[in-house]
């Protein structure tokens, strides 16, 4: 019990900011009220804003914030031809955010979130729970009904093997929303009204060999340990399909985290989603999805890695040969998507290494 | 998405009372103030009481309730030498209730737990709140963020696969506790003062291949679909064991509803947890299940049963043989056990048939 012990007292510590370990990727800024709402939370952090669309528009940033900004232009530029594999008008872009920063941890949200309240009307702080979930380790082995364990007030419930205790390192933490749901097309089209009022007080870890459906929308990582397969796919301009970004990206992370012994948690925190997307627009961007996923899902629930593939690449390449192996049936796309995996880690790799690091040359404002 | 919504529309509905389709099962009553907190919640419903200890002791229960109540010398009465697979001197006794009920649903619930309040300060109606999990489908086979999507105010999340969104019948309703956790006694000994007072307001699906530690004290499960699988196993008097009644059971729960494709939910309801037991007599009792856990987990987490077993009935039987074949080296106590859940099988089946039905003899009184 001591490790379990340990980690307990560790959760129970002030939460650390992390100011100098942690990037905040934003895919575009249409709203500058977004900044506003979020800077006493995220000014003491360095922004990276993937810029989507038409690389001429320019986005203003308010004084004060610490940033880089990239758009097409510049993605270009510092990949060359390897830019192939970052989409473009499509808030997928924002993968190249994660790949160019330098940072263990990153954290990316959407310009249409903003700061929601718990049930006492206190501003939630979602980096700061973030932040917590990551560092805190994950139980996918075995399910404690008292959720997290290691959170203030709980602990691991009788019948919880001792052996589990001490948990495992956490990759990925999965928050959530208020307002509006992320919901797909079809449903927002039945249930328009619709909002997401209950505000469940919990984080847990989501067991090994189950996979979820993972939101962009207010999502943070280590991409130490898991970075190189947080790819967002092929999007929006020239692609058959769009909205499946963070869908492909959360498949290919749970199967690799599953492998690698690696934990996922999702729950807390919340984010007040202001707007919802227009049904008609996501229902054109989404209908193939909707029936790939028949056969993308039974894919990668049936998805093994082999014991020689012992980091995060070499996993990713092997889930990319599958992918061509057993989806290109299914549509051409997939061929295409697997070789995008390839290059992703290819120009993950460039960049992540000394010399890739100098090629770097982002536009943005130091503080 | 027409199952789903039909889904959802029936969650809407008034919670039906199923008075004459659930017996609620207590093992002993030691406390008169017990019934009377929880009367206007289970005076509609038959009480089946399985009284532990001594039958010379009376248990009195208080004017108004339709009860039927079975001491050690009706259980060995009704079920002649094959009582020896029932429990003495232990609260595991309490499946011999689910073995004698003839209702479709079971609750079952110890006499240390009261009445909870939600955070608006509202008395939980627990047996309400566990019929609606009964009633409503669970899915295994996918995660979804948002918890429940069949309850008011929620749906399937982007990305969760339409095939899937049916559900499976749910079989097992886990409730959780207010106030006292349900800690091991080493928890105890280190966290005496630890309570439960996170309000979680969800109800999650386990996911298929996860296994979670089952707490007797506020549970529901459906006895037609699971029922001859909620065998306690033997406690308490002459065993080497206790307090691993309800882990047993839930192991072996899980493992068939597995492979039968019936679900099991957690969460809500809460009751209020009032008294810890003593931790002391605890770590006696726990000790061996303690170290023994660590061999029968990953037993129960890579068992496998044939694909001809399609009744509760078979799994039950299959597994009791799994159990002698792996876990009789770890304890000798393991062969009794296997052939105590044999037992227990032939014993159901003999009483849940018309003719065994004759058999009975309760003590009580109706209404």
């Amino acid at each position: 019990m001591a490790d379990s012990a340990a980690a307990v007292a560790a959760a129970a510590k002030p939460v650390p900011l992390l100011k100098d370990e942690l990037d905040i990727v934003i895919p575009t800024i249409r709203n500058l009220d977004f900044l506003e709402m979020w800077r006493p939370f995220f000014e003491p952090y360095h922004l990276i804003i993937v810029q989507d669309g038409d690389p001429s528009k320019i986005i203003r940033v308010p004084d004060g914030f610490d940033y880089e900004l990239y758009n097409r232009n510049d993605i270009n530029k510092i990949l060359g031809p390897k830019a192939s594999c970052i989409s473009f008008k499509d808030s997928a872009c924002r993968c190249f955010g994660y790949m160019v920063s330098k940072k263990k941890y990153i954290y990316t949200i959407d310009d249409d979130c903003f700061v929601a309240k718990d049930p006492s009307g206190k501003m939630i702080n979602a980096l700061q729970q973030h932040i917590k979930n990551l560092l805190c380790p994950s139980t996918p082995f075995f399910f404690n009904t008292l959720y997290d364990p290691y959170t203030e007030g709980a602990d691991f419930v009788r019948g919880y093997p001792f052996s589990l205790r001490e948990g495992v390192p956490t990759a990925v933490s999965h928050g959530l929303w208020l307002n509006i749901p992320d919901y797909d097309a079809p449903t927002q089209l039945v249930k328009p009204l619709e909002r997401n009022q209950r505000y469940v007080d919990a984080v847990l870890t989501i067991p090994k060999g189950t996979l979820f459906p993972m939101c962009g929308m207010n999502l943070a990582f280590d991409r130490e340990l898991i970075g190189p397969a947080m790819y967002f796919g092929l999007m929006g301009d020239g692609q058959p399909i769009g909205r499946y970004d963070d869908m492909w990206a959360g498949w290919c992370v749970k199967v690799i985290c599953d492998h690698l012994g690696l934990g996922v948690k999702t729950g807390l925190p919340y984010i007040w989603h202001s707007k919802a997307s227009n049904p008609f627009v996501n229902l054109r961007k989404e209908y193939k999805g909707i029936f790939w996923q028949e056969e993308i899902i039974p894919f990668f629930q049936s998805a093994a890695l082999p014991k020689d593939c012992t980091t995060v690449q070499k996993c990713y390449i092997e889930l990319s040969k599958q992918v061509k192996d057993k989806l290109s049936k299914v549509d051409p796309y997939f061929d295409k998507l697997a070789d995008a995996m390839i290059t992703w880690i290819e120009a993950w790799d460039e960049l992540n290494t000394p010399t890739g690091a100098a090629t770097k040359a982002p536009n943005g404002k130091a503080k």
